[in-house]
């Protein structure tokens, strides 16, 4: 189940010196895609972001330690197992992977990063994944983001890809880019995986910038249950081919728009294939004195369970919204002066149900699939977005039955 | 469904000088019984506690007000609706029941206290109300707190409530309480209220600080949604009739000993009858380095929907306790160092799972219907506990289905 048509792009734009390749390693089910290797070319730029967990998974450590030093050539990716929760020998088992690609492919240790998705506490099965090093090596082409997409996947029901072309410089720049989760976490398939790559030319430290600002506007702005997982990682890799140098500040907007847009399109793919979801809710806040304050009262209505089980019965419920809004820890927060929509229907004013509104004008809301909730706090000109899900049945069964 | 056995007590022993009164007004049921009034003796102190909610119903708004300036000498509980989210008229309803009670029974307004429980955002039936103040009125006795457990109630399948008697000076102290609630708050039902008298006397400031500090060992650490009421009160009234002064640091410790026992009674009979209970759930944080950090952690782990799931499945998943601990917030958590346990079985250690550790001992205490998760930080020497319970598909269904 997932909510709205599929968003996979019919057209994946391959992106120049990043290639792609995949292989099964039967890790979690004989025959499944399980294992992607991708390659850099040399000369490229890489950023990443990665999970603020204190609990971070091996292969989460062993990224951040080789990204300070070096620019990444390779990316092996197993899913299946987190190679999280295990503790020295975890370490040892991300080591001895990264080991195999540099040798493999004849690079520095530092330029391989590991990223693990999958059951949490199970002992990595190195042999397995070194096994199908050299088919994953074979199968690099720059055309093979579909499959790659394919092979990051867990729990998830669909494909989750994104890709454009903007015009710098009368040259074309493609930006392409895939992503995994179908939970913000579900702790024992551990979780949000992105891979972003683009063709321009951009220097380490604005790619560091433009990454982190992108997934502040993308992948830290979704939530299906609130959880952060252990192995939440997103790498984009900038390799320069187009021809095209990204340093101006008008090239810089430009890019960074269209690198947004990339990185929103993979978020809205998590959430609409969020665990048991039959909504897509869009929760924005505006007006507010503070970024901080639009992103409390923002997520503790996306979190609330009364909220979300409201909408996953359809239910106009607007004392919840307003009571989590309420109990959002925003300072000295006159409810009276605050207004509260459901997609343009005003269900909250002066403290209470606004005078115009009917049931009926809720209800006709609240049965879409897609729903915009929109809070105009009254005390400034700071607005957030988030996106998050309902909470249904569904997501009962499925967490309540994952490792059965 | 309720978790454990029923644990209204046999004997709710009377409290001199502390009457209650029920009547039936049709608020929401014919026929039901929906409204209590409590007559304090003259002379008693009282003391409040209310919600933190800045959507906060206008019954609590009047409290806070007539706390200010006057010891209350009645409480006037309806339930059925919360008059919350109801605006200046709503501001205006609660003014008319705490003006009719001051004339029915010649006090000062200022002496009248209105408390609403029930459905948001309805206007308060005022008439209905007020047409059966005299019949609660002519029904005031000091052995009538059953009945007033029962009044008080909305959603909730059990009474609730607890009695003890400590000597004092070789006289006997009486404390007798009641609360309802069966979320930490139903929006749509607004929540917790909890009313407690004692025969003892105690000064004003006195009494306000040991109901603060019985609070937050107590109603303050329970959840069962993360979700908090905008209509969540708590009164202590002391009567002064058992002729007995706390006053000595002795004596109040004994006073305070019993009144915590009181209101974590309280507290516990509301997690049991939790919306959709199967579970009641004691997480224990220990050797934490401040307060604050163990409650964090506390909270973060009573609110993750996956080790909420976890525990609805009976399914001893380590990996989302410790994947919450992780997001807690905690500076510095050394992950590695923490241990985690289920009852008597370590579960997590040295960051991953303990060695000793079998699924087998684990799923024989998930399988219980209550269980103490015990997190060992080893940073310090603060330990907290909070409870809650798990979240099952009835906790959906309940909550979904609310309003239809």
């Amino acid at each position: 189940m997932a909510v709205g048509p599929d968003t996979f792009p019919s057209t994946m734009h391959p992106v120049a010196g990043f290639k792609l390749g995949v292989a099964s390693a039967g890790i979690k089910k004989p025959g499944r895609r399980d294992v992607v290797l991708m390659e850099i070319a040399p000369q490229s730029t890489v950023a990443g972001v990665f999970t603020l967990n204190a609990f971070c998974a091996a292969p989460v450590q062993v990224c951040k330690r080789h990204l300070e030093t070096h620019a990444a050539r390779y990316l092996l990716t197993n899913t299946g197992n987190a190679n999280a929760g295990t503790g020295a020998q975890g370490m040892a088992d991300a080591q001895r992977c990264v080991d195999a690609v540099a040798q493999l492919c004849d690079v520095a240790v530092e330029e391989v990063l590991p990223f693990s998705t999958g059951v949490i506490g199970e002992p990595l099965p190195v042999d397995k994944i070194l096994a199908v090093l050299a088919d994953a090596k074979a199968d690099l082409k720059e055309d093979n983001w579909t499959l790659a997409a394919e092979g990051i996947l867990t729990t998830d029901t669909r494909l989750k890809g994104a890709s454009t072309q903007i015009e710098i410089s009368g040259k074309t720049v493609n930006l392409t880019g895939i992503s995994k989760g179908s939970g913000m976490i579900q702790p024992n398939m551990a979780t949000m995986l992105g891979y972003v790559a683009t063709d321009a030319k951009i220097a380490q430290d604005v790619l560091q910038q433009l990454l982190s600002n992108a997934t502040n506007r993308s992948f830290n702005r979704i939530t299906v249950d609130s959880d952060t997982s252990t192995n939440d990682s997103c790498i984009l890799a900038a390799t320069g081919e187009s021809g095209v140098e990204i340093s101006s500040d008008a090239d810089l907007a430009v890019f960074a728009a269209a690198l947004d847009q990339v990185m929103i399109d993979l978020a809205h793919a998590i959430i609409r294939d969020g665990e048991g979801a039959t909504k897509f809710v869009a929760i924005e806040v505006e007006k507010a004195a503070s970024q901080k304050e639009a992103l409390d009262a923002a997520f503790t209505v996306a979190h609330s369970p009364l909220v979300k089980t409201a909408l996953f019965a359809s239910d106009a419920n607007w004392g919840r919204i307003l009571a989590a809004v309420g109990r959002a820890g925003v300072e000295n927060l006159n409810i009276d002066a605050l207004q509260i929509w459901l997609d343009d229907v005003c269900i909250v004013e002066n403290g209470g149900r606004a005078a115009a509104y009917t049931e009926e004008a809720g209800s006709a809301v609240m049965a879409k699939e897609d729903i915009t909730i929109r809070i105009v706090l009254n005390r400034g000109d700071i607005a957030e977005t988030v996106w998050t899900t309902d909470l249904s049945h569904d997501y009962v069964s499925i967490n309540a039955d994952y490792r059965s």
